[in-house]
């Protein structure tokens, strides 16, 4: 087939949409012998095989019917009855069934709040660095991205008063503040208690949503867990997302969203013209293992299994690495955030270490600003004990080497 | 928690969207005994279950790591490649593993064409009557809905051409014709061979695209199957939706689309942003059947199964409608047109036959154009051999009785 060119058809959207940094560079490194530091992909050696073969047996043999049949849009009742027990004894998040919505990933989750509250051209702010997935959604919506510095307790209050103001003034309608409270994507920062309550009383002052993207908040490796932004709001402004992509299966596709019930409503509406339900039998699944206490266990042994990951990075780093490099250490998720000397570019790094078989994520695409040339994000969570050792002793000497030309 | 009102803050798409009349007579009618020909859900009773579970214990044996991981964005490789083989031999469609995106549901395929193709206020172009999850897919993307009369050949050519050409002089731009080009939901309709031929050419002369939805395809009852308009059109402007709903299983959420490369690859981008990829065991489980050969023999019974409860559905309107109203006799499909004298109301029907247990879809919100109030949608699809004859019985007592008031 000779097809004609049909560019000049897409929409406006389309045609600025960058394809994820993410998603792009994990099929360039999908080839035998790479060590990947790239993606935030759990390690296949913690996923509940055995665990899901078994419950899916019963399954078939029970609820064939009902498992495979399309759902409601608000996702499977049963499992949302479940949810409200799991956030309000893990999170103390107080909800009812109407106030929770199953989406396929967290992902979904945001796009969906985009859709809602997003007219072209209005805003979303969110953390120098944060994760660019979100970034990309915003756009979609034809919405715009505005960052604000994030430091080692996360979005800097002051910097987000003033640029609010600034924007109000430019005549910029900002509608949401997008944070990851835990372990943040790619800065691995936890927001502060005292940043917190102050995020929320900018919200109401400014009558903004908050968008509250916890993925991570399940792998704490220590320290004692902050409350929820969405247990600490009276107002119903804040929206929460959750994934189980990390403490369960990605490959499931299965987050969820809470918020107030009329917001929750909107999005279910949103969603049936997207993807009508999301699937039913990966929710029954979820379902079984949750009530079969199977998630639980598994989150606990999952602490452990990345926390060694983790510990194993930083001593690697703290041995390879020289000294005029610096990263945090984040108390759990999956990632440590490098910054280089102001003077070195990490994609030319990228590009050399990629030829060494070494891949991870350079850091500007996390900078809304077009920033972070000089930054990296190393992910602990897929590679293995081995693989991390060679790969962060061969940045090390790549980075040296740079540095001494 | 007493919550603040959110409304000012959703989006104008957001504010005006309407909830699918599918989506929600089927909460409405979630209740024992009722008997319903409104949703057009598979039956159960031919869903693959124990096939099912036999696949996924192998799976999760052999590929767990794989299977329950993140995949691309594109959707599995050796999926994608079995379906360009399938398409070859099934439909004549030439196609490379590059010019399909797997996808949950055709539903999102349609949604990301509209991301990927519609500017604000951009329209589509559909049947008068015609799947009214797809109007919704286009609002959502800001776009217009503009509607074409549909006989029992399908759109009519005529009034396509005087519509584009109107449209042009008011200075709206049309993007695509919407097409479901085998027993059209509702109208149960199949685009005949000329009325193909002509669509392509109208795409042609007006720089447009078709969008060919052909979840319903694959079950066809008798007659030969007609070529998919992407196997006739040379050019590239042709998008093809299929599902797996009606043949596999719908809660599995599986759909594909087939396009020219560089329009599939704009849909990836939006994808990466919208859910990052489509669930990866499904995919799986779907491969495994196809390769078994499954999905064949389950088209096969299909068909023998579907065209029974079709046969029987209109043995029972014969038997139980009065002369005076109206409806085709589909070759395939789930779905039965009801046409009542133009002085009845079918939503006023609908109300009186739930109240006693039966349940169907009234026909205006299949209109774009808010006509059709004297129709209705009946599917044969889902209710069982007994229910039919009952809820046809009561369904014509209903009619005769308003008819004598």
């Amino acid at each position: 087939m000779e097809h004609v060119s049909l560019d000049h058809l897409y929409s406006s959207t389309s045609r600025k949409a960058q394809p994820s940094a993410i998603r792009e560079i994990c099929k360039l490194i999908d080839k035998p012998n790479m060590k990947s530091l790239a993606g935030g992909w759990p390690d296949p050696e913690v996923f509940p095989g055995t665990e899901i073969a078994g419950l899916i047996s019963n399954l078939m043999d029970q609820n064939a019917d009902l498992a495979l049949q399309y759902g409601t849009t608000e996702g499977l009742l049963k499992l949302r009855r479940e949810l409200c027990k799991l956030v309000d004894e893990n999170y103390n998040i107080k909800c009812s069934t109407d106030q929770i919505l199953i989406t396929h990933g967290s992902a979904q989750g945001m796009d969906l709040i985009c859709r809602v509250i997003l007219d072209p051209d209005e805003a979303v702010v969110v953390g120098l660095p944060s994760y660019f997935g979100a970034f990309g959604t915003v756009k979609a919506s034809r919405g715009q991205v505005i960052g604000v510095p994030v430091d080692h307790n996360g979005m800097n209050i002051a910097n987000l008063k003033t640029t609010l103001d600034e924007t109000a003034k430019q005549g910029t309608r900002v509608k949401a503040v997008y944070v990851i409270p835990n372990f943040q994507n790619p800065s691995g920062a936890t927001l502060s208690m005292k940043r917190r309550k102050e995020i929320i009383k900018i919200a109401d002052s400014n009558d903004l949503l908050i968008i509250e993207d916890d993925p991570y908040g399940d792998l704490r490796f220590e320290g004692k867990d902050l409350p929820p932004l969405i247990s600490m709001d009276n107002s119903g402004r804040v929206i929460h997302l959750r994934s189980f992509s990390k403490t369960f299966s990605p490959g499931m596709r299965l987050g969820y969203v809470i918020g107030q019930e009329k917001i929750i409503r909107q999005m279910v509406v949103a969603k049936q013209f997207v993807d009508c339900a999301t699937n039913t039998l990966s929710q029954y699944i979820l379902l079984e293992f949750i009530q079969n206490g199977l998630l639980d266990k598994r989150i606990k042994s999952n602490i452990e299994y990345y926390k060694k990951k983790r510990d194993h990075m930083l001593a690697q780093l703290q041995k390879h690495f020289p000294s005029n490099v610096k990263w945090n250490k984040p108390s759990g998720g999956f990632f440590i955030f490098i910054h280089l000397p102001e003077s070195m570019d990490a994609s030319e790094l990228l590009t050399d270490a990629v030829k060494h078989n070494v891949a991870f994520v350079a850091g500007q695409p996390f900078f809304a600003d077009g920033s972070g040339k000089n930054t990296f994000r190393l992910s602990f969570s897929q590679a293995s004990i081995d693989d991390i050792e060679s790969a962060i002793e061969k940045l090390g000497l790549l980075i040296k080497e740079k540095l001494s030309k």
